[in-house]
């Protein structure tokens, strides 16, 4: 009798050795959030029987636990880019997504979402899920009320901004409050259960079945704790998350993101990278993750620059959140902070769950750079060479945009403590599996895989650089690749 | 008929279809490089049937290029260190190789190696490697004389030199001028050929062949245009070097590296890596690589501060060269100058080489900002507070060593122009296939992969962290790690 410890993540199950299979269907997808949801709507709606193996025992994922926005452009605007104002031309969408991307930005992946990024949205919508037609112009990390339209990136900054015409793209699920994204899931997953799916709580993946071909044909999963014989006869499409919740993982490929404290994740303990690895399948930008802390709203603290534990200034601060943070992680030590002076200076709306506080007050810079024990000189000289600067409304060394810029001259003067170890820093994984942008996992050679997809953060998709990370990303991401590789696994009959 | 093109290195070759084995041996080598030299010294020693198969026409590999360093310390010091009045205390050397591993080292290999790095270097000499009882206190790359003993890493400075204490660990295989390291590379390969060890030339592997347990049998190499079966009872030791040659790859994993323009290697197409991962080896680190531009001697150029070109300073300036590069690499843009006084400044040895030339001179710090059309008021700034400081012998900012330390207040100054797009920047690669002490391949959940073995850069070995490499690492890590899978392998009769 065979047992789970037959069997491992990491080493595919012969299919010779397959006495009996347990249940057959032609697409079977591993994890029930965003992306396989998707993948399970479009394979069901194309026709294919479709079996959804979920380890928990609901729908979710990490996009059930974020702000539920899409990131959407492109095409002249959606109806609410344009009803704002906002022509959001497709070569523009493309650009920025592509620099979002970084210096291994999956062209293929940008085109093939810049070219239908409207259509998609139109596709959500019509399984439910609401938006708002309005607006929200001012800088928030998620709408607090209903609305739709909220600025989420680093569009309208130095370097996006002189290569793409800026346009706000998050496009947020219509709900009063935080945490839209639960609204979202819960749509989809209604979506799911009105389709011939069969969908298994409490199946554990613990193996792929694969050919000597090294064609994947199925999947082992633990079902009331025993092994069960899935035949895949189009493929397994895997969208179990990624593995910010692996710690092991994490130190072994992204240790940076060890100096964060917050991971979010539902399971994401890298099951779905895995499992794509013990058959050849590559694993790319494994080292870059998203991280975040809440240092704005209001806006008006964007106006104020942030120093290292030496007093040097690194980023422009009207950058999206977590690029800031990136650079914040990059910087040596665990002190940072955000200097303000009376004119800038508001309460942050989350900076008491952030732990963000006051770590000094005064009423020269002098005094602060003292109190804060910096060497001697350079706080002083880098909030100088800054005001200069912005007194002509102009940033050399960062390119801060002009409206954010104005000197810091107005006592009293405060420095927020934003230390590494000491506020929240939240962050996730943005490596995955090399997929094509439908969704066939490829080789370190970038061959396909036969019978085998990704999709959402087991995947490396549009979101994959921690500097170019914008909100909204991921479901996007998550949400039209699970749809493609649901769509090419129903039409992968072999 | 079998045809190349029937062979794939992302796909092993199922056991069950080799209809003849066309040689068999116990351990199959891939790369006649050090690694691969040593490895099969050690096998055959062991009594251990080796067949060793190389692409090229005769040995080589990167190490080959190299100065020829093995960076060796501990157990009180070798005779060199001895000798030029440094104990080296094992959790010394211990604690450096940790921290020069970065925030992923691996702790066994680091233990195993801190403790039998004495050992190793006799084993070394033993072979024929001739090395001189001799010290070169300056600060050099490499000796241009046939001398021993160099610092080859950043010992002295911050922060290692506060967590262990320094010892110079550079052992340069002895030889005058440049490039000792084919001296070294001729020497293995020449003991190689005293053993029964069964070399071919012009075979390049095509895939590996496992059974349908995953457990690697063998490989496939194309000799004479023709596909041959390897069958390696023991296992199979890939030592085919890493992957800066493989310009997709490198885009891929370590975009960075594309920065500059100058990989070293020789083969490193990533043939290893892919091989391991094409049986669910999992590759670490992909992101990390070497790099240097060779900006000193003479050391009284360590006097001077390196800045970017928003005018500011980044790194202490006494840190090893590849240190220093890559922080160079993590600075926006492609400015990067090195700024001098009328007493710091001579000519650098290597700096037409690396065409490193002078961007900027005059006798005030106000005009070579102007010169160099920086941000006003920045550069003059960090110069002003690094003089200051210098003045009282201390540099709180970065922390350079006070023998270092001196106002750069003695005109006509210069800013040496060190353009990431024009000077030369050398590379390589340092990630690889995770893989136990005993060279044994891991996956993605550390599970040794059966009769799979791999050293040198197509491992993840000692040298894994850009930020940390230090000169002599890599041959110290292929030579020893080397010689432990060729051990291992010997002993594996299944």
């Amino acid at each position: 009798m065979t047992k789970s410890a037959d069997f491992s993540l990491s080493r595919p199950y012969p299919l010779a050795r397959v006495e009996r299979f347990d249940f057959e269907t032609e697409v079977a997808i591993v994890g029930f959030g965003t992306a396989g949801s998707c993948a399970a709507i479009e394979a069901a709606t194309a026709g294919a029987k479709v079996m959804l193996f979920e380890v928990t025992s609901g729908s979710g994922g990490a996009a059930a636990l974020s702000g539920g926005e899409l990131y959407v452009g492109g095409g002249g605007g959606s109806l609410q880019q344009r009803t704002a104002g906002f022509e959001d031309r497709t070569e523009d969408f493309y650009q920025y997504l592509l620099m979002a991307g970084g210096p291994n930005a999956d062209e293929a992946k940008v085109r093939l979402y810049a070219d239908n990024a409207l259509e998609h949205l139109d596709w959500v919508i019509a399984q439910g899920v609401p938006f708002k037609n309005s607006y929200v112009a001012e800088r928030v990390m998620e709408p607090l009320t209903d609305d739709c339209l909220v600025w989420t990136g680093s569009e309208e900054a130095w370097p996006f901004a002189q290569a793409a015409r800026p346009a706000p793209r998050g496009h947020t699920v219509q709900q009063e409050g935080w945490g839209a994204g639960k609204l979202l899931m819960d749509t989809l997953a209604k979506r799911v259960k009105t389709l011939d799916v069969d969908v298994r709580f409490d199946a554990r993946a613990l193996a792929l079945i694969a050919d000597d071909n090294g064609h994947v044909q199925g999947l082992v999963v633990r079902i009331d704790g025993q092994p069960r014989f899935v035949r895949a006869r189009n493929g397994v499409v895997l969208c179990a998350g990624g593995f910010i919740m692996n710690r092991e993982m994490v130190k072994r490929h992204a240790p940076l993101l060890l100096r964060a404290d917050n991971p979010i994740g539902t399971v994401d303990d890298g099951t779905g990278v895995r499992l794509g690895m013990s058959v050849g399948g590559a694993a790319i930008n494994m080292s870059e993750g998203f991280a975040t802390v809440p240092w704005y709203p209001p806006g008006s603290l964007v106006k104020g620059i942030f120093v290292n534990e030496r007093g040097q200034r690194f980023i422009n601060e009207d950058c999206y959140h977590g690029r800031v943070t990136q650079f914040i992680l990059d910087q040596p030590g665990n002190h940072i902070w955000l200097l303000q002076d009376h004119e800038t200076y508001a309460p942050g709306l989350l900076h008491e769950n952030a732990r963000i506080e006051i770590g000094a007050a005064a009423d020269s810079w002098e005094e602060i750079e003292r109190e804060l024990k910096l060497p001697e000189g350079m706080l002083t000289a880098t909030v100088a060479v800054y005001n200069r600067h912005a007194a002509r409304g102009e940033d050399p060394l960062f390119h801060k945009a002009k409206k954010w810029l104005k000197p810091l001259d107005k006592p009293p003067f405060v420095a927020l403590d934003c230390r590494i170890d000491h506020a929240q820093y939240t962050t996730f994984t943005l490596g995955g599996l090399d997929t094509l942008p439908t969704g066939e996992v490829l080789t370190e050679s970038r061959d396909p895989i036969p019978g085998l997809y990704a999709a959402g953060r087991t995947a490396c998709g549009l979101p994959r650089w921690g500097k170019g990370y914008s909100s909204g990303m991921s479901i996007a991401d998550s949400t039209f690749f699970g749809r493609q590789a649901g769509r090419r696994a129903a039409r992968a009959r072999r």
